[in-house]
């Protein structure tokens, strides 16, 4: 099956602007990348990176400077011929190989046209295509919404349940995650920059960053 | 396989005290219960609430007035024979039945000692304890303390990876997740309560609530 992973070379991650510098989001967003790919290449599939800029991957790299949404419309097959395909955010910097086979397993499924993994906040982190109309839309509650455009396309969706492609490594409050779960190049890089998890016991735990890592 | 739900019938659900009064909050948590509880009922396995206070269930209700880790410890059976036992919190509205029997399949494992399901946030939501010294400490970062517990026992542990049950219904910004994803009572709870999902594309969804509905 081919995967596209989406992923913005130009301005990655920037909403962890309060906790990491231009220069660290970039290359902590690669690092998040390099795991996904990882990850993906354990699995019995071919990872092809769709980004709108230059990017370094021993993968394959497409590139188109639309948005997001439209970029990746732009890289749907539209013959059935082509089909499934799975579309897999460059920032579940938590997925294992596991995982996604298991997202593979019902996007492959002869009654499920759309498996589709929800983000945490309403959000589409991983998606497996088996139908030849549908389009992607990530704006918004784009779960709600992509379940939506199936029924309208008579399309059946089967929703993966697992936490591993649940969260996205997106703003500050995720990092305690990657840090407890995490088990790829992104942890470490965190890690050495001086993040750690905390001792409080509240719903979101506390990130503490060492004094002397922290960057420009 | 005896199933504890630890239910706090004097004080729930506080941290959602800026969205929902204290008759609300009760309410509500009878509601994440009773889900809990039904998706429990349809798996082969038998449920008893362990409460600090009184509380009306379908099921058999153990008091225990000490607090939350105490209560469980005090529970937890002191000999290898009535083992495995589960501890699965109240308030985990996503649980639906197979993602309770995938981590029941892992905590029945021979291999495994302890199954457990870390909440969002480094909380243990769920747990199957197969290893008679093992003793739960819910303070803190509890996923981590209890894996350095097993570990220090010798216990081995597997970690379970499901969305459904690692989503705990703590917050306003977990309401969200319990409006798009909840199947159970809770879920129409409320919704009749006038919350509903918008349509901002932030990482954490706004929540609307209609003014009529209001609480006091």
């Amino acid at each position: 099956m081919r995967v596209l992973v989406p992923f913005d070379a130009c301005r990655p991650k920037t909403r962890l602007s309060p906790v990491l510098s231009e220069s660290e989001r970039h290359d902590f967003a690669r690092r998040l990348l390099a795991d996904v790919l990882s990850a993906l290449t354990e699995t019995a599939h071919d990872p092809t990176v769709l980004a709108n800029g230059s990017v370094e991957a021993d993968v394959p790299v497409q590139i188109d400077e639309q948005p997001l949404t439209q970029a990746v419309n732009a890289a749907l097959p539209d013959s059935k011929g082509e089909l499934p395909i799975a579309i897999v955010m460059a920032d579940l910097g938590l997925a294992t190989a596991d995982a996604l086979e298991g997202l593979f397993v019902a996007g492959r499924s002869r009654n499920v046209d759309v498996a589709i993994v929800p983000g945490i906040g309403g959000g589409t982190n991983a998606l497996v295509v088996d139908h030849p109309g549908f389009q992607v839309d990530y704006h918004g509650v784009s779960y709600r919404d992509h379940r939506e455009h199936a029924r309208d396309l008579g399309a059946t969706v089967e929703t993966v349940d697992s936490y591993r492609l649940s969260v996205d490594i997106d703003d500050p409050s995720d990092l305690p995650e990657l840090l407890l779960h995490g088990r790829g190049t992104a942890r470490t890089w965190l890690h050495e920059a001086g993040f750690a998890v905390g001792e409080a016991g509240t719903r979101r735990i506390d990130l503490t960053r060492a004094e002397s890592d922290r960057g420009p």
